[in-house]
């Protein structure tokens, strides 16, 4: 498109895309923005290299101009977007991308593969922080993602609520905190279960948590126990009846007088699991393939719609594709979250007559403006990059969540919580 | 682990770790395997950099002792395993990792982390290559998911019999086929859509595929033939009732002497739907979401345990996870499939006494011995790896897809198209 759109000059067209979802995955009440300090990284980055380009060359992929225009690549338009952690709805103008039009459409694949992952993995993981309530959350799925998204994973669970990952490199990379397990593989290369247990107490103290269903889990605690004494961190179960198996363990931790020693759970754990499992005796939850995966659905859904260009005058034009099932609404759009006392009510899109925004936070005294500038003309806002964005992501996301409705917090499929409705400026 | 392992003297100890799969995902009654090339590109990198020990050392994760370990890793272990797009069963020892216990446990999340996000894609996309039967399918669902598994997703997908991918970096990476296609953009950023068709066949000439249901798919279709000729390559449609309108295209294409132009369908296929497409004159199909994400499977569900290990005085045990619903068969495994008549009917897995095979392929004339040598003692066989590995594997993968009784090629979910039997070779 880039090579046919420089040959006839509408490359230069200015143009204004917007990122959005047409609905929410999986009959969702709300959906969670994930992935935006991650792309605006990527951004800074986004550069064509001699291998890439020899390789567009070589095998006749562009034409000479383009790879030109590649060569020199460097994103110089503008970005504007909900902030990461922020809850989106259908319609939610989640990013606003203006700049040439071979500037803006060569980011499509980009934003929308990092957001379409990293706010499907998010949104699943605050459900899943909802249901847990107050009990601890660790996301453990490394094993269950592809190597590179795994990471991605961790650092939008941890935004959703999550409050530490297994993932030692989303450790190092975000920020996040991290925690580590043993393995079955830990006792079973020991010559017996109580070998390992007291290893692992000899390396890592009383504080730690001993994984009593290698073998027989009544036997297992007895051991650990017996081993660590009554003081004893915590127990994992990763196999059984978790809420059966629960009860019996704190049972009888109880009656061996470890009435501190913690219970973790983690097998095959997702929302309904953990919110099925809030009656017993849980005190923390370990979550691997549910949340990488996004419970379901592993991508939102977000496309990336051109919504306004210059034309052949120079003037500035509202467009959208008109296919009845996956049509888009064209203009520039300005976001707003309405509340009453606190309580999220309507998202209201005004959409501008032409490029620039009509409304501001004022016309609506009650609302809640949710677009912010991430990138003006070229310059890259760094609040927004590296740990410092994800630990402002993660309290913003915390933040908003209170505002949602009590009927969003349902796990169950519906509608969205709030609608979306679209105002024309011009009306 | 490690770090309580390197202790307590149990690092040493010469173990043997399976990576295998419990089940089949989504009641698949065949699992493709996919990312072993991959895998052993990785491996060759696989190091800890100073940045990772520094921060492994800031905070505290493991011990000085540990932290030179990791410093000096380099994987001096041999690996055997089903080659890339072999198919695989419940149980089938996909791979099977040998050296000191931490040397092994180490690659648990690497070596999971690519085979179940590359399997996952490649099952999905070899039930949609069978489904699509001859006509050609291309991968185009890079926006749906993350950056780099996108790419990891278009060569797994190649693998299982995609014809092409729009992914360019998959193209570069592994010399998969690309293909490449216009947006509704390209359409939205002209001032009709005769000026968006004539600019594309002015870059690309008339053997492109236009886009046709950015307004109205009947004159789209129109304006395509005035403007490119009845010698138009294609048409791509991507909304509405997929099978209606392809009927009503291919009626007017003819109707306008365009019958040699070839109609292209992409949007939200999956092998249902693309079984459900098989009797309407569609040429070819684009598969986005579906098969980057498996399907409605994202992820294999494949395990990595410990199945035998040296004990305290150098003898050689099997060990095995006891747990009713997520136990392990301990023992070193050799796989054959037995066919009758070349169709396949038994995945046989014969486990041996100690640490030697005791099975050959000769003790089974009527079977294909399943496992091949890919790391020896710390060296990888290159011709796993690269392009090269890819195109091996493609081949191999359509090669033994011949192998399945037909009741394999069914899409509704079953059991295993073949059992998968355990010999003790004791026995």
């Amino acid at each position: 498109m880039i090579d046919a759109a420089l040959r006839d000059g509408t490359a230069s067209r200015h143009s204004m895309f917007e990122l959005f979802a047409r609905r929410l995955s999986g009959g969702r009440r709300f959906g969670v923005v994930a992935g935006t300090g991650r792309l605006l990284g990527l951004l800074r980055e986004f550069r064509f290299d001699d291998a890439e380009l020899k390789y567009l060359a070589d095998h006749h992929v562009v034409s000479r101009e383009t790879l030109t225009y590649l060569e020199n690549y460097r994103f110089t338009g503008s970005i504007t977007g909900y902030r990461e952690g922020e809850l989106y709805f259908p319609g939610s103008p989640i990013l606003t991308v203006e700049g040439t039009f071979a500037d803006a459409v060569i980011l499509e694949t980009l934003a929308l593969s990092v957001l379409n992952h990293d706010s499907a993995v998010a949104t699943a993981a605050s459900r899943m922080s909802i249901a847990a309530g107050e009990r601890p959350l660790a996301e453990m799925g490394a094993r269950r993602a592809a190597e590179r998204s795994a990471v991605a994973a961790a650092r939008a669970a941890y935004i959703a609520g999550f409050g530490a990952t297994s993932n030692l490199e989303a450790g190092r990379t975000w920020g996040i905190p991290t925690m580590g397990t043993a393995a079955h593989s830990w006792t079973l290369l020991h010559d017996t279960e109580e070998d390992a247990f007291r290893a692992q107490i000899a390396a890592l103290g009383h504080d730690t948590t001993l994984l009593v269903d290698t073998y027989d889990i009544e036997k297992g605690v007895e051991t650990a126990i017996r081993v660590a004494g009554p003081q004893l961190g915590g127990v994992r179960i990763d196999s059984g009846d978790l809420a059966i198996v629960a009860a019996e363990v704190r049972a009888q931790l109880d009656a061996l007088g470890a009435t501190g020693t913690k219970i973790t759970v983690t097998s095959d754990l997702d929302e309904y699991a953990i919110a099925a499992l809030a009656a017993y005796p849980v005190d923390s939850y370990g979550v691997g393939t549910s949340v990488v995966t996004g419970s379901g659905y592993p991508t939102a859904g977000m496309v990336y719609k051109l919504v306004a260009r210059q034309d052949a005058n120079g003037g500035w034009i509202a467009v959208a594709k008109k296919a009845q099932d996956k049509g888009s609404q064209g203009g520039l759009k300005t976001a707003f979250r309405r509340l009453d006392r606190g309580i999220a009510y309507e998202e209201l899109v005004e959409i501008a007559d032409g490029f620039e925004r009509s409304a501001t936070p004022a016309d609506y005294p009650d609302a809640r403006a949710l677009q912010v500038p991430l990138v003006v003309r070229g310059e890259i806002d760094t609040a927004h990059e590296g740990p410092q964005g994800v630990a402002a992501a993660r309290e913003h996301h915390l933040r908003v969540r209170e505002e949602l409705p009590v009927r969003a917090l349902a796990l169950s499929k519906s509608d969205p919580a709030i609608p979306t409705v679209f105002a024309d400026a011009g009306a």
